[in-house]
């Protein structure tokens, strides 16, 4: 059964009203200051939740940074790109997704979709594959961004035609390309397409993107991780934007 | 005994010649295409390869990851910081050092030191209790950079404050701070200090900053972990370098 750890992924999880919770389970003994919210928002929900010795907690939980708390829960809903295209229709920010491709692991998910929340992001795109990894360990770094951020598995292309129809540029992060994320401009509404380090975007996906757009980096260094490209295009789009709104006032 | 794991590790770590190797141990049936550059760099500085067994190689490997080879070698020695000082000193190059605190893991730190050296940062200073990571963990993620970018410990203010007569800058990233990060001028000398999540910078360190940075983003989202925000900024230093250098052309 899908489940939650720690305090901070259960109270997010809590307070998005997404999942549906059978019980929330805590070491007996562990710090009331700590775990007090969630206890007060499961009680709020109606959620159960049970006192529970160590032994009993560790056999649900993967590992030991569960802090004493854990939840048994459905898994979170996908949204779907309908939705996502409701909202981008009835806002009047410019939509801003993100679209991974090829991620290599779970933490490395999470830690991008906490960047992706914290930097302005309205959903993310991620390519049915993706879909096979531990809820539990994708949640834990993400730090709630995983309950609150709307993610939609796309199977082929057709989603990312239509958001580009809605007028949404497809802009693709490569190595070597002589444009730069400071020579885009973020301010139109974007997909921000990113790709793994092993492979980098796949062709299907190339072939239908309206741009391509490197970060710069010394040459002779490594490459950045898929996470921190992600973050450093991302937060380059909030500057643009930022400064956008600035600039109107 | 210190050791290395996988292909990149190894061979960024031969190639760095900062360590000394006792034996290189490459697992029966793998692949020669992936590490031929391995024993081609090994038999050049004269260090010996043995071909073993699956279960001789993982009694000796901390997880799965190895990819079949795993390297018996002294840590990497750690710089000082006076050659930190004496490469300043002799390049023209404005400095750019990045100095950690409180990082939380050893993947974390990895990661960013690998975005550091990508993004042009010259030295990495950590406080000392954060050496007591296993350098395994720290080099993996790192991608090579763990071998190439000189680490100094530092223990106290000390190296800071002659850091600082030597001219560099010492910029505290920190949230909720009115400038940002596209507010500072990167293009001095730069000390960029960033903080763990827990508890962010010292009170010591803050104390001789010069001046204090924030990032951009969402006030309703979780903050950006502290790998991520330093991938941002250091970025920011690199974009605002490469433009003044275009400019001076």
């Amino acid at each position: 059964m899908p489940h939650l750890e720690g305090r901070q992924s259960i109270l997010a999880a809590l307070r998005a009203r997404q999942r549906k919770f059978q019980v929330i389970l805590i070491r007996h003994g562990t710090h009331a200051q700590g775990v007090d919210e969630v206890v007060a928002t499961a009680n709020e929900l109606g959620v159960p939740v049970r006192y529970v010795d160590s032994r009993e907690l560790d056999s649900f939980a993967h590992g030991s940074s569960h802090g004493g708390i854990v939840a048994m829960c459905s898994a979170k809903p996908r949204a779907a790109i309908g939705d996502v295209m409701e909202r981008i229709r009835s806002t009047s920010e410019p939509a801003l997704l993100l679209l991974l491709e090829g991620v290599d692991d779970a933490r490395n998910l999470g830690f991008t979709l906490r960047s992706a929340e914290a930097l302005g992001v309205h959903a993310v795109l991620i390519k049915k594959h993706l879909w096979d990894f531990d809820e539990t360990e994708v949640a834990r770094p993400a730090s709630g961004a995983y309950e609150r951020l709307p993610l939609v598995q796309i199977d082929d292309l057709e989603p990312l035609k239509q958001l580009q129809q809605l007028g949404l540029q497809l802009i693709g992060c490569l190595a070597n390309v002589n444009r730069t994320i400071y020579d885009a401009d973020f301010t139109r509404p974007t997909i921000l397409a990113i790709g793994g380090e092993k492979r980098g975007l796949s062709g299907a996906v190339r072939s239908i993107c309206d741009g391509f757009v490197t970060i710069p980096s010394r040459g002779d260094a490594s490459s950045l991780s898929l996470s921190h490209a992600g973050a450093i295009a991302m937060a380059e789009a909030m500057r643009q934007r930022g400064k956008s709104r600035t600039l109107g006032q």
